[in-house]
């Protein structure tokens, strides 16, 4: 515990969760200090973690003077409202809150679709994951319009969802055999741009690592020889 | 639409849609005047619903002064936030707020496993949905305490979740061979109460008439013979 009076954070994550990213990039955007733990999420959960998430046993959660919040979308709202003042991550107008609600939602379903991919066997399977996936990203290259960001010209929660799995990308592409630069030009342009910032890029797992992770799990699954 | 300067909230829903009952709660909660539009979602979705949720064509979907609102959750974080001082539904307090969030997402995954208790087939499918089922009541029943409902002695939020699908509860009752009453007499003393309420008697069907609708569904996929 810090210091009476002093506030403390603390994030309980996994470097490969796009969930755990989501949160530490809301936090580095506020300028919000915190203290970082690594869960072995797949072999040893802490009782920290236990004692803190009784409920789903899962990373993220931040831990704020003593109080745990849970799961990534309630954590970023709190992060929102707890540190109002500093750099706004939601538009103030509400339709256009809902808006940023709604596409950040949309955005998690693309790492939804990229993880049947990786979850998938050969063929058919695999396929259908990728044209869904393609489906999904297309419809944000649209959304994009000529914004330089999701919502406008301000970087925000849409963008931090995007961002959050965007070094799983790349195992998406070679699984999915696309290219979002040439598939989704608008896309890997405000990507590029967001990856700029240094609460994004220092908060970024390396993508082959991941690459590399995700293939090994795929072996332990016998989708790979 | 209604004349200039007047404010003008059309929901587009659908009777046995739990997501388009939490909307129509919140809009009566909050005493906002509304215009009701019933959806044929299976058969024939109007050209109204097609145009303001074209990524998922799905109810409900608020139209505020000609502007849409889609998904439930996001709706009711939408009229908590564009008619603060009518009834707040979720506490001031950041902490209670994600608490609130918490409790209502976990609520939405009760409904879930009801509807795989809908759509199993006989046997060990049922009885697991029913596990999973009964297992959630359970930890909400725990979760109420001593309280009247369940963030306090004010309804709210995550009163609003649970309530939304209450009439599905005696479906899923009868499916699962289990009682509300006798297993999880808390919640069950909390519905009651919840059922005074103007807001939500007014707005739940009747758990007959989802009761049969639901029997007709099974056996359209022959669940039932």
């Amino acid at each position: 515990m810090g210091e009476m009076g002093e506030t403390e954070v603390v994030l309980l994550g996994w470097h490969l969760s796009m969930f755990s990213t989501k949160v530490r990039i809301a936090l580095e955007e506020k300028g919000i200090e915190y203290e970082y733990k690594e869960e072995d999420i797949l072999h040893n959960k802490s009782p920290l973690l236990l004692k803190n998430n009784p409920v789903y046993k899962k990373v993220p959660v931040l831990i704020h003077n003593g109080k745990p919040v849970c799961e990534s979308k309630i954590i970023t709202e709190y992060i929102e409202e707890s540190w109002k003042d500093k750099s706004p991550l939601l538009p103030s107008d509400p339709y256009l809150r809902s808006q940023s609600r709604f596409w950040a939602d949309y955005t998690d379903k693309i790492y939804e679709f990229g993880m049947k991919l990786v979850r998938g066997s050969k063929g058919e399977e695999m396929e259908k994951a990728r044209e869904e996936l393609l489906g999904c990203l297309k419809v944000m290259e649209e959304e994009i319009g000529e914004k330089s960001f999701f919502m406008g010209e301000k970087f925000g929660h849409v963008d931090i969802a995007f961002m959050s799995y965007y070094s799983h990308i790349y195992t998406f592409e070679t699984l999915g055999k696309f290219s979002l630069e040439k598939d989704c030009p608008k896309l890997f342009a405000l990507a590029t741009k967001c990856m700029e910032r240094e609460s994004v890029s220092k908060t970024l797992g390396d993508p082959h690592m991941i690459y590399e992770a995700i293939i090994m799990y795929r072996k332990s699954l016998n989708l790979e020889d």
